[in-house]
């Protein structure tokens, strides 16, 4: 095997990415500038060494507390519990929320063999119990796993009298009525809200 | 930025990658053995300085000549030409063609200020007035530039007495008459063959 189709084999292992699209990303290095292989060569080199997780959230951050669980300006009555660290920064895009964040690391799937105690779920009552917790937001996936674990953490937090809320399921905006599904369109009439 | 910023944009400037699967690779990365981050940087940071040029056919190799030009196994009056490295690969998965390549480093694009002399056209006649060069295929992309290009070519090649052929342009196979678009179906219809 060449070198370059080492390379292409490595690409094609990343998420999103096959057999031609690796070919293409390889050559299209080989023709640029030396440079930018070079540049993200370092990037991938330190990522691991660079990024840790928040001891407090659980989030990817350099610093620890990260910048969100450290800063002041955030309103930390309030705490959003999300599956996975990429969840985080897409809530953050909406630019909608300013409460706190807390990774759980995945969602409960008794499938995959993951389970409530796989999660870090323990760090989130420690952090509800301590600190002056108002509201809840489970912001897991709408999906079996995500519903799942959303009903386990309620259960649990409504026992210590914590507001929990769940992200609202339903048509997604710009979407059409037409092509939505029986199960998207099922939730969305039973959250209905009054005009 | 942070590093994780970093590394997310880097990878959204590889072709075909926007910024969102950017993020899913990173998070990907992340979440995996830091061993296939390491060896994919390994594989960057080595990259461009083991892969050259075949001084013969213009293709990337390691070794030089090529694999391809050096081998005695292979049909050496018969010259594929092609627009870029790529090409060869895939050509070489059909299993169809035993010849020797010429890569051009392009098309004539004079949109795009490319003329003839940015091509490795020179080296190519050379090659054919050297050696015992029979046939010369022209692969060139069936676009207007690539067209171009070897209509250029074959006028040059014309002169010497060289066979002078074109991959032909038709109906992709497992394709539809109705999805074709009107170039490629004049196309299929000019190029007819008899049965």
């Amino acid at each position: 095997m060449t070198t370059l189709d080492r390379i292409i084999k490595s690409f094609s292992r990343l998420p999103g990415i096959g057999r031609k699209s690796a070919a293409r990303i390889a050559y299209w290095l080989l023709k640029s500038d030396p440079h930018i292989a070079r540049q993200l060569a370092e990037q991938l080199e330190t990522l691991h060494s660079s990024i840790k997780k928040c001891s407090v959230c659980g989030n990817y951050t350099e610093l620890d507390p990260c910048a969100i669980c450290g800063s002041t300006n955030r309103d930390r009555s309030l705490i959003c519990v999300v599956e996975n660290p990429q969840d985080v920064q897409t809530i953050e895009e909406t630019r909608e929320y300013d409460g706190l964040y807390h990774v759980l690391g995945g969602a409960i799937s008794p499938m995959n063999g993951i389970g409530a105690e796989d999660l870090s779920i323990g760090k989130l009552m420690q952090r509800v119990s301590g600190q002056s917790v108002k509201e809840i937001i489970l912001a897991t996936n709408p999906t079996v796993e995500g519903d799942t674990t959303a009903l386990y953490l309620q259960r649990m937090l409504k026992e210590r009298g914590i507001a929990v809320s769940r992200l609202a399921s339903g048509l997604p905006v710009g979407g059409d009525l037409e092509y939505a599904d029986r199960m998207t369109l099922a939730r969305s009439l039973k959250g209905r809200t009054v005009m």
